[in-house]
């Protein structure tokens, strides 16, 4: 793929149509902005029709290497099952095509470093992996605090990582692959260091734990950077989906994940920012605002606040006005609300 | 505009180029999906011309009427400032094209009636005001509970309305105007009751105020559904931009707006829900990601977690699995970073 | 009455032994220092006599007058309902006996009016009226915190006054007069203005008020220092007892009652403050220790913490200290748990 | 000592008058009720002296032995340093006097083992050991969450303990010996287990740590309930003083030590509870109140609410009830303020 001009569309072929996959091409489609799906691949060639056949232009295959191959594939998503990453990754580096690779990069480290000597072969990066708490709007404010110095340096992290029940099959081992997994990538891109040591302690099982299963568990890691890392790992906790992380710092902590913004221990004081402006505080609800208006426009429907909508409002302002004007208690007339507004 | 395929984009002209209609650009070409910006509008050609170029397929234009005339131009939004509303909605009639208007709809309910009736003439809804509280994750979520009538009916709701100073230029009667007008449409979308009287109390003015200026005032909202609403509008407060709203039902209250999530007060327990799932957790963070690969990769860039990332991730967790099996610490061993991935 | 020497004991006298009158009797004698209740009074001669029995050198009393007239009585408490107060504390101003009385002073502006002027006719004072919201932790905080001039000078004041459910014969005017009145206190004590004009708003009543009952009610004051203060009170809110308040000045504001300590907004970050030593944090928690010690010993018990608890802490950081130092993972070893500590 | 009758006052020898010891003088006489301070000893005997002046029928001894002889002396609270508490139990013992001991018992465990056969010599507990977290208001509240077995069983207890800074002479040891001392006891207490196990691990150490000081120091314990318990003691944190834990049990977790209310996690909520009546939401107030009565009024004094604050709070509630009763705005009229009150 040559340099391509930011007013191209990026093309793009998904691998894997699971719950990941299938959820990328919705999000591909519908809610990002620069990029379409041209090319969606399962070994289920049905699965792979039923995902492509609502995407205009996009073709479906049960082969990798054909999608990678097709001419308007320009960069590919592999949302495959963790054993097929490596040869699909091989498969583009052949292509040189840009590839999103959602986590883990592959099932082993052996495997792993197979593909980094790969692509170290390219002489250039042509994949991301898919670490997304890295785009999570609170890890990211968390990672700047971090960045500004005004913590000091990091001395330790304790996180939690609550699911409320483990999926069919989930083993003891898969409490650290699957899941910790996610830890080990926020402490080393948090701390930025490396991790030397694990521990594993190991607590009674909860009653609600599969049979068999050692859930929770509660791992120590060790930094080269000289932190340590605690990590409560408890795949059947039964209350909630909750992911937590507090930073402890030489000169304060800073909190995130309980369900409201980042909270700071600092000189004699907990609490959290307050924005400055309203893009900040409703820049959400602007980009949904008009994602809302485009895609009914685009159905041919008018939805959101109407005109008696504006007229109301305009008619209540008037009446405050003069409220703060003439003192009292002012009524507000409005006319008969057409049927075209009920 | 006949009805349109949903895999066609819908083509924009932004009229007005100020804030924030070169914000909605910026939104249309780089964040949300579907869309792109076809037609640029502003009495001042230069500034219309320079908001216009780097986006690709998009004419300038001063004059709204000729930018709604256009070829390319399936749909309007209009962000020019309120007085010029009038004339830009009854041009997008004339041309039966959807529009998008920013809030207010017009300055006065004389001039808001008058589109209305407009409207009314055309037999079906072609605007969309802007009233962006409605797609506020928190408010969506506070109007959620309340359908659910949980709660009980509503009886009363109490606004905050905070920000940091006020604009110069900025009145008092701008105050009810201008700020108030969001909490009227929060008033009447949230409780589903018209405004029928107000009253407005001046508290003694803020040192911090403009001279001459009465900032704060409380208003206070009647509505035909029995309801009390007062709004805190204090456009000077000096430490944040906050909008936090309390309804009270007959069988609880929940808030919002308060840096975190809504918290409800319910029989006996105060809190807030938590999430159950990670793709209620990390949606946004999954959208960033996507969002954050296509735009690097249309730059021909790889940014964002890389294959040594995955590799050690995978590193740790093999030493992780091994602990918990074999108990005591493990070691972790990694080979040497290339120079690629520092 | 003399100038006492603080060491000797005040003996109190308690008129009413109601809910209020018979808790406060329990206060005296087992919760705080340097009282201990001598006489109790009830127009119920057999209450009273309940209520002084198990209280050593306690006499009952149906005759404030007599209870006051007795020579081991230092100072009165009066306890019974509004009516009664004002004759009971002409009787004790002729007794020239301090006083605590109950809120409300009297039913009655006139009334109290009464009692003022006979106050004023001693030429000292002689009554602490029953506010207890002066002493509650948050308020004093709250008021603290006003008084460093830090958030400027007030400008407005919220309050939230919410009642599980309104005792039977609980009318719409005793919203006003028994619940409120807590609220006129507070605004006054707070911000140190005298309040100049009430409105009382209506809301539709909630379905689960009492049929008639005017249910919440929201009340505006306004203050002769400029400030505007609203009060929701709401008796049958059905979920709990909430009393809160938010004070907003010119440079921030601060809230308090919402089940946490203290919070503030003010440039541009939210939160609290952290304890800076362990007197602050567990102060009530050395007070409980210590009354749960003498309480008990008192009984010929010893509870608590046992030379048990004591000895195993010290195994315990004995082993700690070696996994300090020696590293690794320490055995605790403890003596087998005798009998008496099981 | 006999048994004695709850009406008198247990006369209490305060051993060791530094700031545990002056403190918990103060507190038996200014703020407990049932106990007085007839003895206080010191090796510093004008130290002892200055302690004992203020305080009515108090001796002061250099010698404990001498104290525990006296007539006067019914119980015994030793705040000496730990190396001379042994010598004072066994005394205490040899008088049969009970005893609050401050923590440590004693500095090391076969001191404290020779303690504890002494007492089981005794035939019956004599001591209560000074672990206050038992008794503070929060750690109180999870234990009896834990009690009610909605939680499940708990499987592991995260704990935060961190100080502004040592004072000087604290050692890394005492990290371990004096601080993480509580969290053995909230162990133990909490979860009714023995600890059986201690892992100490070593974050590099805050540059505001003295020189040498291991500090911050990650500590895990495992009990022979099969529980896993882990404590952060951070002694040089500089913010403030946090004392904070959550368990974490088969159905939920809790949380402590925030600044705020006990905060649970529970089937797909979090939160805490609201008060449902005033005597539990105000109770601290109603003590303060009435201790500040009672302190003002043996001083000869009236402080608090006055005559006129009642007058005015009834003048108000007098125009309230007619603004509800009249609607509209209702004025509400003073007397002048006469100069006793202001």
């Amino acid at each position: 793929m040559t340099q391509r001009g930011t007013s191209e569309e990026l093309r793009v072929a998904v691998i894997g149509t699971g719950r990941m996959g299938a959820d990328h091409v919705r999000r591909i489609q519908q809610v990002i902005s620069g990029a379409r799906v041209t090319a969606v691949v399962d070994v289920d060639a049905e699965r792979a029709k039923a995902v492509a056949a609502p995407v205009a232009g996009c073709a479906a295959y049960s082969d990798p290497a054909a999608a990678m191959a097709a001419d308007d594939v320009d960069a590919v998503l592999v949302a495959s099952p963790g054993p097929a990453h490596e040869a699909a990754l091989l498969t583009a580096f052949e292509h040189d095509l840009p590839v999103l690779c959602e986590k883990p990069l592959t099932p082993d480290a052996a495997s792993a470093l197979r593909v980094l000597e790969a692509e170290l072969g390219l002489g250039r990066r042509r994949v991301q992996v898919g670490f997304m708490r890295r785009y999570d709007a609170e890890y990211v404010k968390l990672k700047a605090l971090l960045g500004t110095g005004q913590l000091g340096r990091p001395l330790m992290l304790h996180n939690r990582h609550r699911n409320v029940a483990s999926p069919p099959g989930f083993t003891s081992a898969m409490l650290i692959s699957d899941s910790v997994a996610h830890e080990t990538d926020v402490t080393r891109w948090l701390l930025g260091h490396e991790i030397t040591a694990v521990t594993v302690l190991r607590p009674r099982p909860s009653a609600n734990a599969p049979d068999g299963i050692q859930d929770p568990q509660f791992v120590v890691f060790e930094t080269d950077g000289g932190a340590v890392v605690d990590v409560e790992i408890f795949v059947n906790c039964g209350f909630g989906y909750q992911v937590q992380a507090e930073i402890v710092c030489e000169r304060g902590t800073a909190r995130i994940g309980e369900g409201h913004a980042m909270v700071t221990n600092m000189a004699g004081r907990w609490g959290g920012t307050i924005a400055q402006d309203f893009t900040d505080r409703f820049a959400d609800a602007y980009d949904r605002e008009l994602q809302a208006w485009v895609d009914a426009t685009r159905q041919g429907e008018v939805t959101g606040p109407s005109v008696w909508d504006g007229y109301a409002a305009a008619a209540v302002c008037e009446a405050g006005v003069r409220a703060l004007e003439e003192g009292g208690r002012v009524e507000v007339e409005l006319v008969e609300r057409p049927a075209l507004y009920r």
